[in-house]
């Protein structure tokens, strides 16, 4: 039996449910893989938790230097969050000499190159499992099992807040802000949503993912976002009769001379498994050249799933470094220099909503801009409106377009004086 | 950069779909991990494959004692199939200190605790996620993302051929031998489909799977197997009415005092991520204390996936082998000493179909037999047939009830004199 000494800083929802996981299953670990996990410290600011987890004194402590200072921890389990105190934690315990274990997003999508460089340099691990999809094992996957694989595509549903208000709007028909309502009420979205809502949190994960996946450093600030705020129940609705379902996702994708990665509403085929991922539910869609398409899903959030995560990165990291393993930087390579282009590059299916003046010649117009920018129609749904009302709404779907060239076309079309009010566009993913 | 020198031995679809991965993507490999592999030797007894293959002369053979022979080899890749040529190579392997990969599903099912016993003695390493789920990564996922839960249930799709077939059926309304046909036309099942449709293939997987989930031994006679060539057209087209999908699902499941371990057709219903799963494709759905339901999903054969899964062990096992790691049996433990228990035990919601006379009086009848057995009704549809017809399709889903039970209700039900022709009883899968 191997002993690996860890501290778990910060005793957050995380922390504790990392705590309460070990407390339940220690034995279970130990049996499973041969290594027994001894929290050595457990730290926060806040004194309650103490209490509140049964931590004995000894290991219960205020300060992360403590941890920081104890010769014998081999690895800091960093689960306060933000990119500031945080990111000093990793480096001091770094600079100690210490293995890191993190569920922070934000920091690992800002830091991850800077982290990286200095922890290789001092041969040491990194586990980040948590970062990403709670604890769906989307990083040991596209780390070690797609190893042999070139992967050329990334589509994920890495938001769960967003995920739970669109299935509310497709199930049930309300509009965004009821159902955004009736996800804070449960507790799937936070008083200010913004950071969910509006692709910021998925942005974070797609910027790791890509970055793993590619071998390749991502800059988040060239990452495309696009949030879900302005979805109309109405776009909801066409999609379902279209077969399509409206998610949140996140897309990373290897082309000709580089790498394009974004988050965006789309709408996504029925067929595609993807669309099968309801309510809080992430799922991780992975397109390589041996395994061809493969799935990863489960629950993207929460203390348990979520600690699962951790204590896998804790257990593989131990497994190395108790078994007087040789240090392997390979592993943490962004070997490809890949150039990340601009979001006008990629391509898509689109969909459109235009609010039109019902009357003849409207569509040939449209067409012709359409065409005149490359863009082909797949097809046409002209809706009949109850009401006297002379504007109806024109859907349509395109065949491929460049993204460029949609937006010129649409920005075309909504001026045409027979085009008025709010009017949609957005991306299609087939399968 | 750390070499690893292995042979594979047999160049069948999966040996040849390895060699020109390996070909392919080499160079990448050492770039994600620091490991080369080197095929030192590739046997195979059709000296044809050595063209096929553009395999030079210095590394194609036709024996694989050249290969066992070799002192430089470190892993022997078994892909030659069987259980009674394939067990001797890897045994032979074993004796001579070679660590095993292989993708021998029926080998593993049967042999697998003498096998990891041996290999355990000698300290080797074993291989063999290719062996369930082509290139899904379920192995790697149940053994190391997962090591900190308690699994307690599995549900797979992973016999890709019946999922075809049920598919076929499903989306077009054809009857077994018909879907059959196509899948025999399109390759997706073979001359003799016995193994595939009968649930043979699955039973093996199941086992492999559940063995590693519980860290127990599963004996695959103990194993329940029931296949898909009674499925008719009309129960499909009652469980789209109802909500579910049919597909031959393998199970098994922790119990109060032991497992259960099964394959079977069963109505799974459309709110399940497995419903899903279409076509050729396989998934496994994992329920675990902390990640709490969790699927992967992908391509359960060709050799394409396949040779992906195998080049993740190859990697993962050179990784260990190449680092002077210390050997740690303990990932190869069945520390669980789980009782296998009758299939009887097991407890699901059941769908009937009953022929029935259509009189009064019929259904407080076999509600009233349902009820000495313990078995409630959850709902019931009387079908009304166009023809003259005196039997008519009386159809019942139950609440949950034990097998052994239904087994005696149907039995009893069947013999009704009111109760005529083929019945169907078929188990269901909500969520």
């Amino acid at each position: 039996m191997k002993k690996v000494e860890i501290a778990i800083i910060g005793l957050g929802t995380i922390g504790a449910g990392l705590y309460r996981l070990i407390m339940k299953n220690g034995e279970l670990i130990r049996n499973k893989s041969g290594i027994n996990i001894v929290i050595k410290k457990a730290v926060d600011v806040n004194m309650d938790k103490k209490n509140e987890l049964g931590i004995p004194d000894s290991v219960f402590s205020t300060s992360a230097d403590e941890a920081l200072d104890d010769k014998n921890i081999d690895i800091i389990v960093e689960l306060i969050g933000g990119t500031t105190v945080a990111r000093e934690l990793i480096l001091s315990g770094i600079e100690r000499g210490k293995h890191i274990v993190t569920a922070n997003k934000a920091l690992l999508a800002q830091y991850k190159s800077e982290i990286i460089s200095i922890l290789v340099s001092k041969g040491l691990e990194l586990g980040c499992e948590a970062s990403v999809g709670g604890g769906i094992p989307i990083i040991k996957t596209l780390k070690e099992a797609l190893v042999g694989n070139e992967i050329y595509k990334i589509v994920g549903i890495l938001n769960g807040t967003s995920n739970f208000i669109l299935t509310k709007m497709i199930k049930e028909g309300v509009s965004f802000p009821e159902a955004l309502k009736t996800a804070q009420t449960l507790g799937f979205a936070e008083a200010d949503p913004t950071l969910d809502v509006s692709g910021g949190d998925a942005k974070h994960k797609i910027t790791i993912l890509s970055s793993l996946a590619f071998n390749t450093e991502v800059d988040i600030n060239k990452v495309y976002v696009e949030g879900i705020e302005e979805i109309e129940s109405m776009d909801v609705g066409y999609a379902i009769e279209l077969g399509f379902v409206l998610k949140l996702i996140a897309v990373a994708e290897r082309v000709d001379d580089g790498i394009i990665v974004g988050v965006h509403p789309a709408l996504v085929s029925e067929k595609n498994p993807l669309a099968a991922v309801n309510w809080e539910d992430n799922a991780i869609m992975v397109y390589s050249d041996f395994l061809g398409k493969s799935m990863y899903y489960g629950k993207g959030a929460g203390a348990n799933p979520t600690s699962s995560a951790v204590v896998a990165d804790i257990v593989d990291i131990a497994l190395k470094i108790k078994s007087n393993y040789e240090y392997n930087p390979k592993v943490y390579s962004f070997f490809n220099n890949l150039k990340q282009l601009n979001f006008e590059k990629s391509e898509y299916r689109y969909y459109f909503r235009f609010n039109v003046f019902d009357r003849l010649g409207i569509l040939s117009k449209i067409s012709g801009i359409l065409g005149n920018h490359n863009i082909s129609i797949a097809s046409v749904i002209q809706k009949e409106v109850e009401e006297k009302n002379e504007y109806v709404p024109l859907i349509m779907l395109t065949h491929r377009a460049l993204e460029k060239n949609v937006r010129k076309a649409f920005r075309e079309i909504v001026n045409l004086k027979e085009v008025k009010g709010k009017n949609t566009i957005l991306r299609v993913i087939d399968d």
